[in-house]
């Protein structure tokens, strides 16, 4: 029998796990929900229907895990633990200053229902987090570096779209190579915000918009990007299209580190992706994670977990036997 | 209190998993254990003693977990079971072919004695296993790349040591970096033995000794060199000690794998290790996976496990939150 899973809230994400599904053949895809008019929302999956959010605690009994693909501003915060009232639950909380909060909320609900949720699954956090835990134990002295891009921020494009006289734009992340060669040589760099990254703009100006001012308004942007070097790249509408519609990411997670009685000895960990699609990977980790909350679930377990909470054997459908042979 | 640790075998090994409980606050060497006799061992460790293997049986009171470092050939597949059934055991048994009958037999006797065997933790397999298991969760359809180096094959140079007329010599691994970039692109190479790693002999040979004929006999050896392209280089005995008496070791596991309705999207996920001391590094993940058996066996787990097997914060002396809020 297949793992029957939900999808709450269909935008890129949710997008991304009905794809992912599709790869994954002990699992498959019951129903979608949306807050939206349901008839208005059009997906992939042939059979499968599209129902309103409030209307999802009819099929508790019909979807072995409900997959959260909402926002963490103000989503997930209120969705993730009413959800896990009556579902098994996976969410991509990524508010990293808050996650205790969220992890306390969620735990109270899951605690209280019986089912397992797992909170922050994606890359970063997720296989990031993952890489810096497994780092940190085995080099307990030593220095973490986390870079990201070369990606799209859909936060900072976000902040561009709102700067007067702007039509559309896309903000690209980039990790500086001279400081990222630097970590990988052992070299331990202290790195200023402004020595890890640039970010490039592209930004379609409305007609007549004062450039120069644009331009301005982008760069002395607080939090954004004051603190960066920042460049802005003016381009036609058509060009924004053919050249910068798709979402890739990425980044690198460092952990330098020294063993020896003298500490004479240096050790580099380096983790890195390049995805041509962040929501179609980050929906990938989400699916794994759903495996694992259905296994974990029927064996008892209950509350809110996280990637650091979940042996790795619970991702894969294959016998322990199966996965040693094959990957040990 | 302290976790209490045993060393059983005292050889490279054996010496960093000393020096690596020196760097974790939260452990103490209690004894060390050797085959030899005991009056000829000395440690690092003021106030530790040496004993006789064979007395180890006597101490099971004292030592939470026993960290065995002999060798995978002849020592573990032996030692292992045995030890289990007084002591939690970490080792790291790393003949890929034979590992689900080494854990059947180490699984049986931690069963029966009712204490965690952790088997085959360190980098490869270990940590390098850790990162194909979690790529392949996530990236279903894709393909796995594993490359060696640049670093000493303990096996390699020892092979060359069996070559008449070679008096010493070490052997260096070397990945291709012509391949490595193509996997790193996405490209997906279909690649031969030769064309992943290179071969790199430093040899001294004794005093008149024909080395044409060594050269022959080290690149016609089957399985060691014969699908290789190796080189071979002769040095003095005091050039080998000066720049070729350091353990250096390494590698890179790549996944590139597909997603999307039609596949369209490729990701790339790169783990890499690039390690001064192959045995220190290697005892670092031991001594980790050590914390994680003492306390799983404190919560009453039982049997074998892999590194697959047990959640990422039992590595950790650090509470949940705490974790969460610095690392997640």
């Amino acid at each position: 029998m297949s793992i029957r899973i939900g999808i709450a809230g269909y935008g890129n994400l949710g997008r991304g796990v009905e794809c992912a599904i599709d790869q994954n053949k002990d699992m498959e895809l019951v129903a979608v929900f949306t807050r939206r008019n349901p008839d208005t929302v059009k997906i992939s999956t042939p059979g499968v229907k599209v129902y309103p959010m409030v209307d999802a605690v009819k099929m508790k009994d019909d979807i072995d895990v409900m997959i959260l693909c909402g926002g963490s501003a103000t989503d997930l915060p209120k969705q993730t633990p009413e959800i896990a009232e009556n579902f098994n639950v996976i969410d991509s909380f990524d508010t990293h200053a808050v996650i205790n909060e969220h992890f306390s909320a969620v735990d109270k609900a899951a605690r209280q229902s019986g089912k397992v949720a797992v909170i922050s699954v994606g890359w970063d956090p997720g296989m990031f987090s993952l890489s810096r835990i497994y780092a940190n134990a085995i080099l307990p002295e030593g220095q973490d570096y986390t870079f990201w891009g070369k990606g799209v921020s859909q936060g900072h494009s976000d902040a561009i779209r709102r700067v007067k006289g702007v039509k559309d734009a896309k903000q690209y992340t980039v990790p500086v190579s001279s400081a990222l060669n630097a970590v990988r040589n052992g070299e331990n760099p202290e790195l200023s915000t402004r020595q890890k990254h640039t970010r490039e703009c592209f930004v379609v100006a409305e007609e007549g918009a004062d450039l120069e001012q644009i331009e301005r308004d982008i760069k002395q942007m607080p939090n954004y990007f004051a603190d960066y070097d920042t460049t802005v790249n003016f381009i036609s509408e058509e060009e924004l299209k053919k050249n910068h519609s798709t979402i890739p990411h990425g980044g690198f997670v460092f952990r330098s580190g020294k063993t020896g009685w003298n500490r004479e000895n240096s050790h580099i960990i380096e983790y890195s992706l390049k995805l041509d699609s962040n929501p179609q990977f980050t929906a990938s980790v989400l699916v794994a994670y759903a495996r694992a909350a259905y296994r974990l679930n029927s064996e008892g377990k209950s509350g809110c977990m996280t990637v650091f909470d979940i042996a790795p054997a619970y991702l894969l459908a294959e016998s322990g036997e199966q996965l040693r042979k094959k990957l040990l």
